[in-house]
């Protein structure tokens, strides 16, 4: 195993004992002691189990001090404490197992290799201690969680539930301790009125909004609030989803400029409700427990935890619309009423009113893929009280999800998915059989506009797509912004973050990304990086002001390696000037030296009619068979095996010159590691089942990691892109195209972060029909690449 | 989605009614409401997170009661409660989707078809409106928990909380309630002192037992006990484990009667530790929390649930021993402390003893593998207390779990592993490494004693695994037995649940099985079938003598079919007299019809070394090998495609006459259902993650489903069978062999009770390597088949 914190913020020997003052290791006593007894003092306070002398003598014994004596053995002796005997006991307590992670005669070497967090000193003094000690409280036990966590999980805290609100919350090493009991939270429901009427019915779309706070808001304590916007999580409609998906066994056919269609609109509501009292009890409670686990961590940590599903779903108003301004609207309208803006009411009848008199006002949101996504249209319209956002697999224009470059494309997995197919999915009024009997046949109208809006006819971008790109206001946002991506997520794919992160570089906020090997996944459980630490700093710095520097203590970027299984590296930049590569294509593969030629290659898109059935059924034969047969498909060109080790960022630039046989045509391209190597799973592995706890008999989650794969495997495709040649300029915009005409054009492919291990080759593969994400004509098209006027570039090569 | 229950206790409508009172659905005024009035007033009781007028204004609006009226309409309307009318509503209380799973015209079709509690009258009557209401909450939601539990998940049950210990547990429909709070239970650990002194250090070895009981039993509540032992739950040693893995690539060789090897022995303990005080409080508690989720659902129903892991643990003394009867007396020794015939300590040294004063003596034990092979060992000691084991894929006799037929024989899955290898996995008390350091030379001294006991050189039944052998002491069960078992599991194999079954016939004990598609897996979060309902029903009647008649509600064995998803059948005989169908070899395949014949067929096992290599690392690709292709190294009998669907159920005998070409061999055989279909998947379908709540606020499970596979197969193993030519006779006893000499036997292979389609053809291959399980010689040895003296008898076919 090996350990990766981020999150350990350095801090004064003041501040150190301060904090463990707080926690009760330090007192008036403890001035008197050597550093050897204030160890056995500190070891002696995580005797939680039984804290008796039963229960220490048992604990001493059971400990190993040195690679021959136990603790009791070592303080019968009276030996003084050593950086061995500390380090030997402390990779005890942080759970690593003797003979497995370590070797009793070298904790040394087991503290290096492991990657803990090195102790400075040595420890003849009592100071010494107390930074080895808080250190150690800060770092990592083999189960992925602090150690002072994991003495949090066994009870440690329970004693500070009982301080009052005026002394909450807690912090230590800059991040929010859990000292709220679980048992005693307070889960409410609000309506919060929008100045939406998406349903026509006359009346402003109510939306319900569920919020889980502690007790002690009752007593006086403001807290700020985490916030997740999830349309999934009042249900789904998975069977409708299925029966709406579209065939993508249609053909491409030629463009030729037309109207673009309308546009469904809403109409504007003109009054709001009247109100018929106030009141700061809420009337509804709610059974339904927050599914996201990083909020349910934060939850016993002194933030509120907000979960709304928005228009359009069980028990609100309005109507699902993917990702409309309307939905954005909907979604910042519970950031106001937290911070004071606007109104909720207690139920959706009696128009009594309830403020969020709890909430400090400070806002942050959480959340993965849609729910990510509203996180950032609403941080781009720079709502008030939103003081950051953790974005996690997020979209930035939806035309990237469902459209690319003049094309209908599918998210990875999902052939034939559109945004009609994902606001039918979210439609979760239809839970409530009776209220769907009435809004029913008004929503598949709306559905009905939507298809024809979103135009698969084109897959052109216009005024639909237009109105679903939230980058031309990521200019207006006001929050400090983290971000998180699988670098494997062809769902939602890296440019949909790539362009967020390049919009934030001006912009006088603070801008964080973490980017994992992982596909469309959390990893708020991952073993070998702090990333809940992460987090944790993050927020008690941006919601509650605790002075962490988090800016500064956390990096820019952090990249985990595709190589080496618990690797994560830190840089601050995507893209660097000046390392950029460029490869010609020729007919010898990619070559780095550019010749002039007129040599050209060729492929045809169509298969016999058994080879297309098989691919059309199984995606993944079709892609191994792309990229390691030869084939009359597509054309691939690979560089020489590379010498050294290489790492490859930012948005790879392809530009070819190619003509086609008849007047439509798709050109794809995917960037290919080949090398036979054990690359890690596509998912992570199950560490520990319920393993990680979030609190003191409070939630759980399941511990996770990459892990290499048991078999090598010969290639990795790194990135993807896919151009309509009809929209060589701009994918609003219709080019003509001729059978036989010459035509140039760049392709950006999806950004990579990718290490590229020796002896290894780069490739590129130029194809049609993507099985994966295309339509599937399977039309004799013959598609003829001039290869001397064909590159591909690499902005950052090191 | 189909539902299907067993536990449903058909009771009197003074039973029903005293229930309902109970719960608070009747009471005085009650009696004077007509029958719509009555469902309206149950209706308004489920209105539990807003029970506000408004939220019941909410609910009638949103509920639909016909096709196109609300319950609000039909309210206003004063329209009487029809059978439509409460299926429609009951549909959607029970989570079920319009559209989806029903057609709100027709809720009587949805509701046959998903297979819901049939309602006998008609609802015009209060009476009957009691009946269908009483009924409904013994109905599974969609989600698969009944109704109550559903309601109970939601804090129905939460003002019973407060009800006086003396008038706890209660009990609805034969089934206790969840009406223990979760947030009050007591968990506390013990140390029970046993007969033994398996570590040699002169003490009688103290066991760790974890408790988990509710705060009422400190109020004078004595409850019965659900004890888990489970050698895993401290933690298991991996990578010790796989160190210690035997070697598969060794050779057969030929066997000569040998002098047996030693079995280990243990000193036997003289004295007891004296008693220095006596105490009714623990002093430790414990933070680890159940792991098994059946028994987190009847924490709070009433039963204290017991963990230990036994000897050689983690805080625990003595070594493990892999099923010896030492094992055996430290699990009792837990049963007898229950039911206060032991002593147990508060800690590990200052000997104040503490007894199981809040348990009414009545024990379970539950748990599954290794678990259930405790909880069944244990019940062959005749122990006082112990009421009933539910014993889920559980070893009978370990001989059948590691060797077979004179044939050492790994677990599928796993290559290598012996007894030697899990005890030394699951020796947790490595995970002290202060107490590891005292005992790792004895314990790895103890290993090796075992390792040349249990005798892989010969493969024979000897006196290491007749200790081991549970099934000769069948006899002395005085337990019930409930006994879950996969078809498809190949670890724990049908033999070992089948001899029990069969031993238990004529004992004066109740048995009861469940037969489930699964490999080695829990099924207590399947949604298609009642098990927890079918547990508490029996636990409530064994442990607390509820008169709910279990013994005759719950069937004898229930078997899941295996063609059609959610399909669980009962019968009370696994093998039925007089239905054995008989095949005979021939070189047309299996025939009924016998015919004298000298044909006979070959097959060699040597394979070229790069097929045994492939073979070796991937057997999954020698098993589709073996049975789908024309090969070599095996010969193939297939029957004609059955017209109809058949019902294959015992097991079945292979009666071989062969001749091998060496002194050594063995002959292995596969029972193969052949026929291209969608089978089940190997694995449940998650339907919904942490989606089932096993109390308020509690603990959750992952609800979950066998589904059908994408894809068609063509076939599925459903037995098999090895024996070493040495052992035709007996597994403790060596036959003679030489090369040539013709030989016959009889083999039995495993257990089945297997759904045949029509169309399919049922498929015999003999074989020898089997690259899943035996040892892989490689050697060319050819096995010549007389056909006319080779048959299989499968004994019940219907």
């Amino acid at each position: 195993m090996k350990n990766n914190q981020f999150a350990i913020q350095p801090v004064s020997t003041h501040q150190k004992i301060a904090e463990l003052t707080q926690l009760g290791f330090l007192d008036d006593q403890t001035d008197q002691l050597t550093a050897t007894e204030l160890w056995y003092h500190f070891l002696r306070h995580t005797m939680l189990e039984n804290p008796s002398e039963a229960g220490w003598h048992a604990f001493l014994t059971q400990t190993l001090a040195t690679s021959d004596l136990t603790l009791a053995e070592c303080r019968a002796q009276q030996r003084p404490v050593s950086r061995h005997m500390f380090q030997l006991v402390a990779l005890q307590l942080l759970a690593f197992e003797v003979d497995v992670d370590y070797d009793p005669a070298h904790p040394d070497v087991a503290w290096r290799t492991i990657q803990l967090p090195a102790l400075e000193h040595a420890l003849d003094q009592p100071a010494a201690i107390i930074d080895a000690w808080y250190l150690l409280l800060c770092t990592h036990t083999k189960n992925g969680q602090s150690f002072i966590d994991a003495l949090t999980s066994r009870g440690f805290l329970v004693p500070l539930y009982q301080l009052p609100a005026t002394q909450k919350p807690l912090f230590f090493n800059g991040k929010a301790l859990a000292v709220f009991d679980p048992t005693q939270l307070i889960n409410e429901v609000v309506y919060v009125e929008t100045d939406l009427d998406t349903d026509s019915d006359g009346q402003r779309d109510l939306i319900k909004v569920e919020i889980t706070r502690p007790a002690e808001t009752n007593d006086g304590l403001q807290i700020p609030a985490v916030y997740t916007a999830s349309p999934y999580n009042q249900g789904t409609n998975d069977a409708w989803g299925e029966k709406m998906t579209h065939s993508v066994a249609t053909k491409l056919t030629h463009k030729d400029p037309q109207q673009q269609p309308d546009i469904p609109a809403f109409p504007t509501p003109t009054s709001h409700r009247s109100t018929q009292g106030e009141t700061t009890t809420a009337e509804e409670t709610v059974h339904h427990q927050a599914t996201y686990t990083l909020n349910n961590y934060l939850a016993v940590r002194g933030f509120a935890i907000i979960y709304s599903a928005g228009i359009g779903t069980k028990d609100s108003d309005g109507f699902q619309t993917c990702g409309s301004p309307e939905q954005t609207l909907a979604t910042i309208a519970v950031i106001e009423w937290l911070n004071g803006q606007r109104r909720a009411f207690t139920n959706r009848t009696d128009q009594i009113e309830i403020s969020a008199w709890w909430c400090s006002g400070n806002v942050a949101m959480t959340g993965r893929s849609y729910l990510g996504t509203l996180a950032t249209a609403a941080a781009t319209t720079g709502v008030t009280g939103l003081k950051t956002i953790i974005s996690e697999a997020a979209i930035s224009s939806w035309y990237d999800y469902y459209r690319e470059n003049g094309l209908v494309m599918a998210p990875g997995g999902f052939p034939g998915e559109d945004a009609d197919v994902l606001a039918a999915e979210t439609f979760s009024r239809t839970k409530n059989a009776g209220d769907y009997h009435h809004v029913q046949a008004a929503f598949n109208d709306y559905l009905q506009q939507m298809a024809r809006a979103m135009d698969r006819a084109t897959g052109n971008y216009n005024d639909f797509w237009r109105q679903r790109n939230y980058r031309p206001n990521i200019k207006n946002i006001q929050a400090d912004i983290m971000m998180v991506h699988g670098l494997n997520d062809w769902n939602v794919k890296l440019n949909q973050v790539k362009s967020l992160w390049d919009g934030l570089a001006d912009l006088p906020v603070a801008r964080k990304l973490v980017l994992h090997q992982g596909q469309h996944i959390y990893i708020n459980a991952f073993r070998s990086i702090d990333f809940t630490d992460i987090v944790n700093l993050w927020l008690s710095n941006k919601l509650w002001q605790v002075d962490n520097h988090a800016n500064d203590v956390l990096p820019d970027l952090i990249a985990q390696d595709n190589v080496v299984p618990e690797t994560w590296t830190s840089t601050d930049q995507w893209e660097q000037p000046g390392h950029a590569r460029q490869w010609q294509l020729t007919t010898d593969g990619l070559r780095e030296r550019a010749v002039a030629t007129t040599d050209s290659v060729t492929f045809n898109d169509q298969l016999p009619v058994d080879q297309f059935q098989t691919f059309s059924r199984q995606p993944t034969v079709w892609q191994t068979a792309l990229v390691t047969t030869n084939n009359a498909f597509s054309c691939q060109f690979k560089t020489p095996q590379f010498k050294d080790d290489l790492l490859l960022q930012g948005t790879p630039e392809l530009t070819v010159s190619l003509t086609v046989s008849v007047d439509h045509g798709m050109l794809s391209a995917q960037l290919v590691d080949y090398g036979t190597a054990r690359r890690f799973n596509v998912s992570p592995t199950m560490l520990n089942r319920q393993g990680l706890e979030l609190g003191y008999h409070w939630q759980k989650d399941d511990l996770r990691e990459f892990t290499l794969a048991d078999r090598p495997s010969d290639y990795h495709v790194i990135s993807f892109g896919h151009i309509n040649l009809q929209n060589r300029h701009s994918s609003a915009q219709i080019d003509a195209l001729a059978a036989g005409q010459r035509v140039a054009l760049t392709l950006k492919l999806q950004p990579i972060f990718h290490h590229l291990a020796a002896g290894h080759r780069l490739g590129l593969v130029l194809f049609s029909t993507d099985f994966g994400m295309t339509v599937r004509g399977n039309e004799a098209i013959t598609y003829r690449i001039e290869l001397g006027e064909s590159h591909l570039v690499i902005p950052t090569v090191r």
